[in-house]
């Protein structure tokens, strides 16, 4: 029987409230068995841009990372929330290690094709170094991803957290039971959206392509199901949405997602 | 018989230059065996305050590490720098990971007590966690390490880089045949500090000793040289003092110290 891996992504507007990234590094610290975190950066990176009189670049309402702005991604993804979680997760009893893409080899990434917009330094994920993963698992650690990737050319690029948790989560689930988080601020997916306590707790293919038919997911929530539903097909055994007292024990108020 | 461990620090003056800083990167990469790389910030940190409107604060001289000021050097060493020289050293077939002291639980620190100045969120070393930095090398991967430490209780703290290479070098030396490199501007102990070309290549500790009753060891060489005898006495094999090219094979101009 394949060991359990949970693969946790939190978003950045946990990070933004200190009382409720407390929570949930507390929470993810008290999960068994193996781990690993993946974490945006929250709005520190537009603050950093506007202390240091950098103009964020946006084409049709898309922003552009440029070297600057990656810069400031580096910073702050990289360096400031990855050291702070780490710190926090040990003083908690995790042994964690936070690292980008490049660390360990961990993500090959190559820059996205110009097509009609040039996004500058954003990356797509090429592999996930599941090995390399493997190895600090085993050895006890936990890893906490930032979104950032490199090229394997000595190129860093932004990648978005959520595609990176998904796919860390896929290239894992050859060697794991793996079940993918994604922690946000709703309790999970609503049956109707103006009321919080509509969460839907199970979805299937099945029940998915029905939601879609009669419009019941909202926009917003679109890129992630289909995030979801990637990750399925690619062999991770489940994949949960919710707020993150879903990493609580004994706690049903979330959906879980399977094939 | 013992393996090998090479411990390279490199100064921040160092990471300034970029085509200095390649072609360090570059030697560090060819070097043989296991190792792990130790480096400062540069400059980068004092121009990062500027721009943030973040005044440097002194105190007789001495500059003082207040809550800002530690945010920015988390920012520039544990996140530009660190990722930065990760990415480059992938590039170059080295699987580094960037790390600081929270980082697998590595380096234990506590604030520096305050006798007659407080100098902020500055850290002395308490403990290298020598094991879960050889389970890293063990697994095949090159720690990158920068200079900040942590307290095991969710501070991180600013360290001297020096400081971090003697004692990560001093708690490998149980398990590893340890060389600590310090590489810096200069070709190594010079005998007359204005000729280049004076590099002392071999000092024990009779021959410090004399040198110190001599005034040949200039004021700046000091502390360095005092760091590189508190390692020999504590179990490394030796310690190279130069710059880059020492990391060269078959260059022999540098100081090598031994007991």
């Amino acid at each position: 029987m394949k060991q359990k891996l949970s693969v946790v992504k939190i978003g950045g507007n946990l990070i933004e409230d200190p009382e409720g990234f407390e929570h949930v590094l507390d929470l993810f610290s008290k999960m068994d068995g193996n781990k690993i975190l993946v974490h945006g950066g929250g709005n520190k990176t537009t603050e950093m841009s506007q202390k240091m009189g950098i103009e964020p670049k946006m084409i049709n309402g898309r922003r552009i990372t440029d070297a600057d702005t990656l810069d400031i991604a580096i910073m702050i993804y990289g360096g400031l929330v990855s050291k702070k979680i780490v710190a926090q997760l040990q003083a908690l009893g995790t042994d964690a290690i936070g690292m980008s893409g490049a660390d360990a080899n961990a993500i090959r990434a190559h820059k996205r094709p110009v097509i009609k917009v040039d996004f500058g330094l954003v990356g797509d994920v090429d592999s996930v170094n599941a090995y390399g993963i493997f190895k600090l698992l085993q050895a006890g650690f936990t890893p906490i991803f930032c979104a950032l990737t490199h090229d394997g050319k000595g190129q860093l690029l932004n990648t978005n957290a959520d595609t990176i948790a998904a796919e860390i989560a896929i290239s894992m689930s050859d060697q794991f039971d793996t079940t993918l988080y994604y922690c946000f601020e709703k309790k999970g997916v609503l049956q109707d959206v103006e009321d919080e306590n509509s969460v839907i707790h199970h979805i299937d293919s099945k029940g998915y392509d029905e939601l879609l038919a009669y419009g019941i997911i909202s926009d917003g929530m679109l890129p992630k199901m289909h995030n979801c539903f990637h990750a399925l097909k690619n062999n991770v055994s489940r994949v949960c949405v919710g707020n993150s007292s879903m990493l609580e024990a004994g706690n049903p108020e979330y959906t879980t997602l399977t094939l």
